[in-house]
Parts: structure tokens; sequence; C-alpha cells
């Protein structure tokens, strides 16, 4: 029994999602293996669809757990109940359902939308500090929309990649990037097959410097052609990241299910 | 010179706002003492709006802030900056302006407005556990409105206040009683000249219940009028709360600057 399930989680007092080596931070993945555990009493293998860096949030974070031959499964629509009662108040499972053994969490997606959250205001808000980037000046919301656009299609994204990252290919390509103003925040909604090591914190910091006027929006072009990390913006700060939805190439898992809660 | 201010405060990890005898507890006076007596160099008096519980948020609290005579002010344009460096991040101070001595953060309130926030999903949302009521099965919101709008009016709302408390009129006047959906969220919100000891938090208990079908709308008129704290509903968690707005019946102070925050 293989279930496919959606999670979010608050990734403030998380040292990401993956088990680290050594293992002795707390990660989403770690409280999962022994929320799965407790529940099954046996140990399942579990596949994030992505790693997330420390700090950052999910939203609508997807991952199967592999049930092992012989154990007793559960019905799916009963897992999100059942987990509830073993999982930590910083992290819910809020939809599961069965998936063939062959699917694959990570390899099977087709894209990912994150968000980056700027708040811009003269002081913080309390309420809002552990999820999004407090920015205490003006920003031209004009020319980051002009800016953000000019990341569509298929580039070269190594100028948005943390240094000294390994990749096969730095090549990837965005389907949707745009930003817009809601209240006192700037939202940044970026969607792409995959993306690198802080490359969205690091568009995000970009966008910031562009909406400060010292980054012009046609520079975007030739810093993604010059494939220099140096010649792009600072990298955002984790609290604001939220990776907000999954879509799968195999199927519509989950897209139904997602709940509208507002943030 | 005295301050006009206006804060907000995530109240999770407060004893209320009030310091309280014996004084070890942690409160959002408490924190407004040290932080004006960082700031001025100087013992200031303070004076809030209202005392919430412990747990209960606030986004547009009013307080008064006496300098004595003799120091050292500062503009009151710069008090929200000055005071950023001085408070610690569950506080903000985000309004500040002149008000004439005589002025009384507490005596002078016209009206205040709350808001009571239900969460209803089949499992909890970790980002908003702390800000609102979760409550995992349905609830009928027309029967909720229908129950809120017979809170309006002049009442004695003695059934709706916590049993013991020591008032000197039990009566008071709502001028805004309403529930509305919001996503997956019932919002609660309610006007008054004044509240009595946990009487928000007793009505959305009540209005839970009126939901749950346990209490028939027609019924708030009778517990209001039979006065006994026994026949309204449980008293509601302060996690849902949140002070939202105070009018004062001498001037509109900061009226204009509460910022749309999206909480």
């Amino acid at each position: 029994m293989k279930y496919f399930c959606k999670i979010r989680f608050v990734g403030t007092d998380f040292s990401g999602y993956q088990v680290q080596r050594g293992g002795n931070k707390r990660t989403v993945q770690g409280e999962l293996n022994l929320a799965a555990e407790r529940l099954f009493g046996v140990s399942c293998a579990i596949t994030g669809c992505s790693r997330t860096d420390s700090g950052v949030h999910a939203d609508g974070f997807a991952l199967t757990i592999a049930l092992p031959d012989g154990s007793t499964p559960i019905h799916p629509s009963r897992l999100p109940h059942a987990m509830k009662a073993c999982l930590p108040p910083d992290i819910s499972l809020y939809f599961a359902t069965a998936v063939p053994d062959d699917f694959h969490a990570r390899y099977d997606v087709d894209r990912k939308t994150y968000v980056y959250r700027i708040h811009t205001a003269p002081v913080p808000n309390p309420f809002m500090r552990l999820y999004s980037w407090h920015v205490p000046y003006r920003l031209d919301l004009a020319l980051m929309q002009t800016a953000a656009e000019k990341f569509l299609g298929t580039h070269d994204f190594s100028a948005f990649m943390a240094a000294g990252s390994k990749i096969t290919s730095p090549v990837r390509t965005v389907y949707e990037s745009r930003v817009e103003a809601s209240g006192e925040e700037i939202l940044f909604t970026v969607t792409a097959d995959g993306f690198l090591y802080n490359m969205v914190r690091i568009m995000a910091g970009t966008l910031l410097e562009v909406g400060q006027g010292k980054i012009p929006p046609e520079r975007i072009p030739e810093i993604l052609r010059r494939g220099e990390r140096k010649n792009a913006g600072r990298t955002a700060p984790p609290e604001g990241l939220v990776l907000k939805e999954v879509q799968y190439k195999t199927a519509d898992f989950g897209k139904d299910c997602l709940q509208n809660q507002g943030y």
C-alpha cells in the first residue's frame, strides 16, 4: 500500500524537510517517520516531493508513505485523522489517497509553485514575522512586476543558484512568475518544472533590489545570460518562502483537496 | 507629554495585558514599561484601553504613555521606530500621536470591536493554530448568523459573564454582532460600549453550540433575560480572540492609521 499525501508545515522550528546525516536535528521527514511508525507499528518508506531549507514553510507539500508488505493498512480517507494524533502541532496531513507502487513523489513532479511574501511597513507586524520578510521601506511594484516577467520561459538559472551547488543541469522552465500587492504585502508567485538550490530566494532578493531601484528590470535577461551568482541580488531570508503547490505528470492527485486557508 | 499609541501583540506568550501582583509573569504592560523606560531613561505611566486575558491577541490595542515632567520627549511620529528597538518581537507599536493630559485611554473609550475566529476543518492548520479555535465539524452558519443578531441592543449580559466577576453594572450596548464565513473560517465580529469578563468568549462558545444545533437562536433572548451563566454556552478558548479596534468619544485618534494586515 502506497499513500499519496499532502501536508502543510510551519518551517520555523525545523532544520528543513530532509533527515540529515548525524540525525540529531529536528526535520519534517524525521517527524513523519516517527508518526507513521507510531500509527502503523512498523517503519515506512517516506518520499517527499522536494527538499526545503531550514525555516521555509509548506502549504501543499506532497509525499508518499509506502507501507511494507504484510502490514495492516488503514483506509486513505482515515489517514488525516489518524495521523493527527501522531504528528506534532506544526505539521498537519490533510489529504491522502492510494497510488500505484511505481508512483514517485519526487521524479513524477511536473511543476511546483512557491510564494515569497514581503511585508512592507515601517514597523514589523508580530503576526507576520515568522511568515514574511519584513522590509521597512517602499518598493516600486510596477518595476518588480516587469522584472518578474523576465524570468518566464526556459533559461539557464546559474545566476540564481547558491554558489557551489552541484547539479546536472541549471536549465529550468518557468511557467508563472508574477508580483502582486495584497494589503501591506508584496507576493511573488513562481511556478517552474524545478528549482535550483535557493533559486526562489535569490529571485525574491533580486526583485527586492529591483523594487528599490538598484537593479533595472531590463538587466534580468543579462544576469540570466551571464550566469554569475554575483550579478543577481541577495538571497532573501527563508521565513518569507512557502511551497504552495505541487503538480504531477501522472495525475491530479490532491489538486481538488487544496484547502483555501488564507495562508 | 502624553502619547496616544496603537499596538498589536501576539497574546500566546503573555499572561494577559495587565501587570499582575507578584509581577513575575510576562505581561504586555510589563514589556511596555521596560521598553518605555529603556527609550526615555525614566519610568513612564502607561495606561491601556482594557485588560485582555492570557493568550488573547490584539491588532488595535490603544494606550497612552505619559512622560514625566522635565524629561526629554521625542516627536510622536518617531516613536514607532524608536520603540521597535526596545520592544520584544511579539509586540509592535505602529502609531503614535500627542494627546491632552486629561485624555484617558480607558475611561474615554466609546466602543471596542473584537473578532473571534473559528477554524472548521477536519484537521488543524498549523499556520492558524495559535490564532483560531479549531473545530473539526461543520457548523450551521445561517443559525449562527440569526443568533448573533439577538445580541444587538442594550441588554443585561450577566449570563455572558464569567461566574463570580465583580462589576458595577452588567448592562452593555452591542452595536454590531455578526457572523460570516471566510474560507475555512467562521468569524464573529462584535462591537459594544464595553464587555464583561469573558463576555466575547462566552458569546462565541454559545454561537458554536447554536451552529451545532444544540441551542436554537430563539433561545438567546431568553438566556439574556434569565441572566444565568449556566444557560449560555461554554467559554471559547482565548487563542481565537483578537481585540480589533478601539474607538474614542473624544477624537478619532489613530482611526486612519489602522493598517490592513490581513489578520
